[in-house]
């Protein structure tokens, strides 16, 4: 049985400028994946026409299905249809019922169609329309030398309902019996890559289901994917192995899928009925914002301090002036008395601190930039960890959060 | 005289399977566009070895400049070295000092170097090595058949200072005659994108020097492009233009080129000698965290308050428990005295406030998600701004936190 063999081909000189991320790529894998169809190639290409035709007919001598987003505008910038009928070797014909769906498009605004939007009625010979309520680019499906072309235009709003809604359907009923994809991500943290990969060398050969090892700031994942005739026969190859690795990385294994460090954190202070509060130096509020970005964290997000400055860590912490004056800023002590003070301050079951060196500058021999103190009290108790991480500021911040975050999940298992 | 004909080739199947967006590949066009380098193909392929290969045979039929990123790890599916050897019929050669250089990565951390990464230290004959201190992969250089290829790792973190300080520099130096290109990108806030767009149409029909508009969260860039001969003759192409604009948009163009709103209002701060601390509750921590990911933010920030529960705005910032009763959390009055608040607990020159509802729940008809109150305080008065903004959780955060700088910013000049 014919399997897909899928491709995604970005039509905008925007994107191979920068100007514009290239998102539908990632929006085309994620509905293959969903399905089961492979996906082998993203392209990107710009807006000139013996370019888009040259990626085309390499595509079609690789690809059974060939998902190509932009270029359906009205202006001369816009060329995928002309480059598509070229290669195909078809002509291009007005539509007049989709000039008459254009207009009407415009009619609803007020306003009369511009005369360059007659180019968007234009389909290529044997192919179809397919409906864009959300603008006036229709998409278009074509087939032809063994391959399905899908033309979808470029702007989000349009393309995605396009996608779901005309695109899936159609390569569903033509590709039936598609094998089935599933894949499980499971997320590490605590633990280098390095480290965790040494020890799964063995499944790392494995061809199906694969597992494939993805580095990640501070963290890491391992993606079990498996391959079947169904999606309940592939899930149930990948339960055995994701079984094995737990059982062999359980403390370092947070979550699955996803799951993120705030979120499983959120989830287990959620269930425990408890509630928690930050005090950040070093990392100046990141930590909060990063509880804070899942939606419902007030449920057990109390609040936090950014103690920046000494005089905010004694004024609003109670750190004592003793301890900054003897220890430093960035000590096991102070990060004690920040983690203490601001569960009293902000009347919480647990209370966490991170002071540290961020960098670039700031360091000494004694305090090199990345030493960072993290500390996690509750009601009885204050455990405080000594991190030296590495580089950038941007990535110490965030590491150091992440760890923090790690050991609170393990400390409310 | 050759000119750059630039491609970037992503190595993952993270990226096909859509559980990665691909965005060195955005990245490395602007690196590209910057330098007046063209840049004709994006690629993205999986960690399959013939895979690989065929789009390095496709690319260097086309292109002389290959960027690749990602698949230099340890593991076995990290194969771009292995497909680029391949293709150029070239062996790879373990070179001992890359060995040790790994080995030190990982005696920093206190750990021997696993096995594995000795792979990293496989150099392509007659390439060479790109260091990498962020990380354990180094990149590689390899010229070949005409075709210049940079090998750098996926962590963006360690990709993104080796694109700038190894590959961008060799760049230049490889074409010294391409760079006739200079761009100049002003930052705008506080005015929508299709304003600015509308009121500059004349100049967006320019051919040279161009300018385009780039959308951003919550602000917007317009970037002026001039070519020419040399770069000084570009760069008095730009002069005029910028001055237009700026006199016609003076209020809302905030920076230019790397300028941010948390490094121009940092800038004011340092220049007056003056102190900001700031209360967030819907933002949680967002705002202090991208105030403090400037480096030497602690000579202007004093620090922070996250009062996401009612008991910490009143506890801690002294929001009257009457205004919380009778006006409710996110009202102009719990604003402006958390902004007073947190300015008096902090003892800083300016304090800044951030209420509001960020969703997706919370919302009710009188006080719908994206209602948002920011308030600033000096010693004489505290302006308070409604703000009702769109979008997702993460949106309505950061555009909150984006319209509070550029405020500040504002009143600091």
């Amino acid at each position: 049985m014919e399997t897909v063999h899928g491709e995604h081909i970005a039509v905008g000189s925007e994107i191979l400028l920068g100007q514009l991320l290239n998102a539908h790529a990632r929006t085309v894998s994620l509905a293959f994946a969903e399905e089961g169809f492979f996906l082998f190639h993203h392209v990107a290409v710009g807006d000139n026409l013996e370019r888009i035709a040259h990626v085309l007919r390499q595509a079609a001598a690789r690809s059974n299905v060939i998902i190509l987003t932009g270029g359906l505008g009205p202006t001369e910038d816009d060329l995928t249809r002309d480059a598509l009928a070229a290669v195909l070797g078809r002509e291009l014909k007005l539509v007049p019922e989709a000039v008459a769906e254009i207009e009407s498009f415009f009619a609803l605004r007020g306003r009369p169609m511009p005369e360059v939007n007659r180019k968007q009625a234009m389909l290529i010979e044997e192919g179809e329309f397919l409906p864009n309520p959300n603008g006036t680019a229709p998409g278009q499906y074509v087939f032809g030398d063994g391959v399905h072309y899908f033309l979808l235009p470029g702007p989000p709003l349009e393309m995605q309902p396009m996608l779901k809604n005309h695109v899936m359907p159609r390569l569903r009923k033509l590709f039936p019996g598609a094998s089935s994809l599933v894949s499980r991500t499971l997320h590490f943290c605590g633990i280098g890559e390095s480290t965790v990969n040494e020890q799964v060398m063995d499944l790392l050969a494995l061809t199906n289901p694969t597992v494939a090892p993805l580095a990640s700031e501070g963290e890491m994942m391992l993606r079990i994917t498996a391959s079947a005739d169904n999606k309940e026969s592939a899930t149930q190859q990948i339960a055995p192995i994701e079984a094995q690795l737990r059982a062999q990385f359980a403390p370092y294994i947070y979550g699955a899928d996803n799951d993120s460090l705030p979120s499983v954190v959120g989830d287990r202070l959620r269930a425990r009925k408890e509630t928690l509060a930050a005090a950040e130096s070093c990392t100046g509020g990141l930590l909060s914002s990063m509880i804070t970005a899942v939606p419902g964290a007030s449920e057990y997000f109390g609040g936090g301090v950014v103690s920046y400055d000494n005089s905010v860590k004694s004024g609003v912490l109670g750190v004592s002036k003793e301890t900054l004056a003897t220890y430093g800023a960035v000590s096991e002590e102070t990060a004690r008395e920040m983690a203490l003070g601001v569960r009293k301050v902000c009347g919480t079951t647990y209370g966490v601190s991170i002071t540290g060196i961020a960098g670039p500058d700031g360091g000494t021999e004694l305090k090199p930039v990345g030493l960072v103190y993290i500390g996690l009290a509750d009601s009885s108790v204050c455990n405080v960890f000594k991190l030296q991480l590495r580089g950038s500021r941007e990535q110490i911040r965030l590491r150091a959060a992440k760890q923090l975050l790690w050991r609170l999940w393990g400390m409310l298992g």
